[in-house]
């Protein structure tokens, strides 16, 4: 017994001592994380920087005795709407400025008037009726915050009108300054709002609409990246590295971004032409490439299943598949990654787009023959091949899956106002080329697609036209792929 | 000319004629879509009047002259809480509500803390020195909430902390009286948060974990009703109607609702516990579920692809298939129903979904064979027949996925106490009756499910096992389709 409690004793002050140390440790493994956590996206910390310069800003309306004077403790709603305004992005800011300047104007005009209208009824029914204003108007301005349509914009607006409202309502029964509270108020927010609007424009701004296309280039690449590993992935597991695996599941976080699209989309909306985007961008479209985008990525996320099950077909029927396999996945990884690139760099570039995707139907052709010459030779034979023939199956509506992005890029990219990177003169050659060239092609070597990118012209592959099957009607029917009918999500 | 004139003129009479008819009829249409609303669900007229409600409460701060006297104009301050902290379900008032209050006791002693702090430093030096602290911490508050733990449950808080904190630090350094200004923040904030708090508990409460228990049943319900219909859909499309069709669609909802399911879970775990929900109600637990039951309904969207399509394998091949497809569809369906119901009852009924899961698994077999016989004559038809071997591998991972949905229901039942339906001398039973009986089993007669669940005896079906392929490894090897890794996104 007392053994134990000398042996307590010294565990006790054993980690007495270890404290510091591992208060030590923890702080140092915490304060690299959060210096990692600000490296990754320095506009972070930029934005946070920014809000300290807005609130000192504002506070001059405290500091500066000129100012105090004219405003005196009103100036706090400057502060308040200058911290509850202020958002990381220019849309996010500016929509929620913009709703608070308005619907504190529109409030406050009315609660003016139902503080006169109030007083018609003496002081007795004067609370009475203030009551009921504002218990029916505030209960009318909460319901209307369910439609959709106001929640997706003017959610914010509402919320300040139903406060505003009452605000200027209720304490209107005690003052009789009612007009010039409201006047402060209104001028304060104004100052407040505006703050806000000039710090996030002018110092090192983040667009919403600048991350929404990012973004939607990006989710493009990530369904190219998948598409380029997807080949080691299924015929070689065993030489997969770690890497290689994490790259290739990048594909994952579209699944679910649809409601960050959304947003992103939602605040572009309010931001005025900046850079390559004018006023009237269409940022609706985005929302419509990003449906078909994530649409392609359901596919995968089937595909998946396929790849990672450890029954697969036989492998020598799989072998007869690889060729025509590789070379479809290839080139409509080619035709991803030139439409991220052209909406990247807002060129046009359907040509190089169009080729690549010609190239996979004609890949999807030599699968078929691949197909036919593997006929099962028992019936046991018929059930192995089928996880194979539900990949190649898979894979193939991925072609109409792309082919609807870039039928979308094309319309997007007219839209807005892409620039044209192909010289007319070529066009014209091009032209041509597809009267004159009727046959097989030599599908792209396929090496560093950045580089080669670079050089459009070098690029531009000519759409070849099989004698029998025209490339669009290939397409379709290829092995009963028909075009299928995708709903934008 | 002048008849033109004149016609013109006759054309503006007819118009402002018209004008009051049309006004009334655009009025109507959308108090009509108005009522409409409200009465699809009812919660937002009643969360209206609750807002009201609370205003009411609040604004007699201002109405009665005690309460006035006490508070004075800082009464705003719990008005504002109000409008800004009520939310719609409990969760979210109580998450907001918390929030608030603690962030403006902690950044009120901070606050406090400064204003003395910086009254060292002479009237000269007391403003930087209070800009700098603002600057700091108002940075600081501003960079943590971009850390993913803190936006999730701490957001509104932070941002409370930095008004609080800039509000007091930057007006004490026009007022001696900053302890009781602090005081009385504090205080009004306590009195908005508790009426809100406890008007949102206490009138028709909306608890967000209900709503999120609900939607994952529902959920559920939907893939089990896209099941039922895709038989008529794929085999018998001519018969559709346009209400089965909007009725069968139903799982795309599921597609893109995990920031819904994430939101509310968010909200749920702020919740006291309340009727079937303990306070340590396993809420993450549904995000689990939630997960699998959307990859199943990313295997609908690609089925979805083949059933639309005009390009099927040829009747005479699908309709060797139909059976066993529509076989194990219907028990699939049935142990997703079994699943929904055993949720929303909150009762364990694994016995019944497990029968209905093995047949679905004995129908794989008999897939199997079916397809053995139907073993291609020619090359040709093997390129015809894929779709439909497609079709049905894809309806095999479907019931993969669907296991693995069972799965998870099972370890939240026990997780989250679903009281045990099952008698268990009926348990023993059937544990006999599993000796006993090995062989095949009549599948349940498909009629109304619903009048059939309630009595859970008739309903227990016999889990069956084939001699040669035990139910496991059954359904597992079948067609190729091992049990694949199912991410939960």
């Amino acid at each position: 017994m007392d053994l134990n409690a000398q042996e307590k004793k010294a565990g006790f002050f054993q980690r007495l001592k270890e404290f510091p140390r591992k208060l030590k440790d923890g702080v140092t493994k915490r304060m690299k994380n959060v210096k990692k956590f600000g490296k990754d996206d320095p506009r972070r910390i930029i934005h946070s920087m920014k809000v300290g310069v807005a609130l000192t800003l504002v506070s001059l309306l405290y500091y500066v005795r000129a100012l105090y004077i004219s405003f005196g403790v009103t100036g706090m709603w400057a502060i308040l709407t200058v911290v509850v305004v202020f958002e990381f992005t220019v849309g996010g800011t500016l929509s929620k400025g913009l709703n608070r300047g308005f619907a504190t104007l529109i409030a406050g005009a009315l609660g003016v008037g139902a503080v006169h209208l109030a007083r018609f009824f003496g002081h007795q029914g004067e609370p009475i009726v203030l009551g009921i204003l504002v218990f029916s108007l505030g209960g009318a301005a909460t319901f209307s915050r369910f439609f959709p349509r106001i929640k997706h914009r003017y959610d914010y607006g509402a919320l300040i009108f139903i406060l505003t409202f009452s605000f200027v309502a209720i304490s209107g029964y005690r003052t009789d300054e009612i007009l010039i509270m409201a006047y402060q108020r209104l001028s304060t927010i104004l100052i407040g709002g505006t703050i806000c609007i000039l710090v996030s424009i002018f110092i090192c701004p983040v667009w919403a609409g600048e991350d929404l296309h990012k973004m939607i280039a990006n989710n493009i690449n990530k369904l190219a990246k998948y598409l380029e590993g997807f080949e080691s992935e299924y015929f070689q597991p065993e030489k997969i590295s770690k890497e290689t695996n994490s790259c290739v599941r990048e594909y994952k976080s579209i699944l679910t971004s649809k409601s960050t699209e959304d947003t992103l989309a939602n605040l572009a909306r309010w931001e005025p032409g900046h850079g390559r985007f004018r006023l009237r961008h269409p940022w609706k479209k985005y929302l419509k490439i990003a449906g078909l985008v994530r649409q392609c990525a359901f596919h995968f996320e089937i595909l998946n299943g396929y790849v990672l099950s450890n029954d697969k077909a036989p492998q020598e029927f799989d072998s007869k598949f690889q060729e025509p396999i590789t070379i479809m996945n290839r080139e409509v990884g080619e035709a991803l990654k030139a439409m991220a690139k052209s909406i990247k760099t807002m060129s046009k570039d359907s040509a190089c787009v169009n080729s690549h995707i010609d190239n996979s139907k004609k890949a999807i052709v030599n699968l078929r023959i691949a197909l036919k010459s593997s006929y099962p030779d028992t019936e046991k034979d018929l059930l192995e091949i089928i996880p194979g023939v539900t990949m190649a199956s898979i894979l193939i509506e991925v072609v109409n899956c792309v082919e609807k992005i870039s039928e979308a890029v094309e319309e997007f990219s007219g839209l807005a106002h892409f620039k044209e990177t192909l010289d007319p003169k070529l066009s014209a050659e091009i032209g041509q080329h597809q009267l004159l060239h009727r046959g097989s092609v030599k599908p792209v070597p396929d090496g560093d697609n950045e580089k080669e990118d670079n050089s459009s012209s070098s690029h531009v592959l000519i759409p070849v036209h099989d004698e029998e099957q025209p490339p669009t009607a290939t397409a379709k029917n290829v092995l009963g792929a028909e075009k299928t009918r995708v709903d934008v999500v």
